[in-house]
């Protein structure tokens, strides 16, 4: 009986240790248009949801797009362990809340959070099974586009956010994956994606997360 | 000027090196199949005909299915280097000639081989950059019923090659992923098969590979 059992180990794909699947990639990237389609898809991952302490910009839904918390609850959130990896970008607080990436994972079930580079690098310091994706825009002259487009940055903010950009795009190394986010191409970049989690899914060295 | 460019490449995906993908799994995982069906699918790859001195099934086709060839001309090619590997399995060898696949990867086209353990074991050693998949039957009991559906075994070897499969299987370490090659969902191993080739092309590290 034993025996047969450790048979079927070598025979089967033995189950899969859920991911940790990280989306970061520079402001303007497009990791939210591409994680709001992803959803659309029905992919069945379990989206965390960023804390923020920065305001809410219209047209974003609370608890959708981000939790939207005061800088007194992430404060405590953060003294109390409760953030899985936690950044001050651009004088406002992001923050991955801990519990439920860890009750999903617990689940089996395949876990996405969205963070920027700062917290890629962190997240992969904490959780190097972790798999990290960087989004990118295909230049830079596309990414100050997509940033003026959003209409929610001052001229200086701007080219703030695109001097940066250049600086986190040297950060790819610390990634496994890198898709081009091409404007009117965002199912492309989410069928590439889908791709990386299968085929994660079919590596024969699993990926064991601890949280 | 040379800035810009160096900037571009920090940008963009660098264009891509062109990956050698090794096809393997036991006798009776359903290889020949699954690569007929990726062929179907207009999938972009270089499909390299394996060579062999075996007898022809009926059904199989010279120069698709395998390219039948005689041991004299098997022993000149593998003597003038021209395989890439080449195996002696149940008495008959099987050998991958090298110039189609290095002429593919050289115009940057990806290209997949299809080999036995052994084969993929040596390709391993001389090209270590290659994406290894192992496919296999879900469990030792739907190989011997594959086999003998085949009606090409006699009592001898099936007992031979799920015996000898056994052991494959415990090559597993030497492989990049597994794929699961279920009866009746052959088109999940094929659309598994499509995403690893599309996650290896979104790997940060690229595999440079010398023929």
């Amino acid at each position: 009986m034993k025996e047969s059992r450790s048979k079927q180990r070598l025979w089967f794909n033995a189950p899969k240790a859920p991911l940790l699947i990280v989306l970061s990639g520079p402001s303007g990237a497009g990791k939210d248009a591409v994680l709001t389609r992803m959803k659309e898809t029905g992919f069945p991952l379990e989206y965390i949801t960023t804390l923020t302490t920065r305001a809410q910009r219209p047209g974003e839904r609370d608890a959708v797009d981000y939790r939207f918390i005061s800088v007194e609850k992430f404060q405590k959130m953060l003294d109390s362990g409760e953030l899985l990896e936690s950044a001050n970008v651009y004088g406002n607080w992001y923050g991955v809340p801990r519990q439920p990436a860890k009750q999903a994972l617990d689940r089996g079930q395949d876990v996405i959070v969205k963070v920027d580079i700062q917290g890629a690098a962190t997240i992969k310091r904490v959780v190097p099974q972790a798999v990290l994706i960087f989004l990118t825009p295909p230049s830079p002259e596309e990414l100050a586009l997509r940033l003026k487009e959003r209409h929610t940055e001052t001229a200086f903010d701007l080219a703030l956010r695109v001097k940066t950009a250049e600086a986190e795009i040297r950060q790819l190394p610390l990634f496994d994956y890198v898709v081009l986010n091409q404007r009117d191409e965002i199912d492309r970049a989410v069928s590439q994606i889908k791709a990386i989690i299968t085929a994660e899914k079919c590596r024969i060295t699993p990926r064991e997360i601890k949280l």
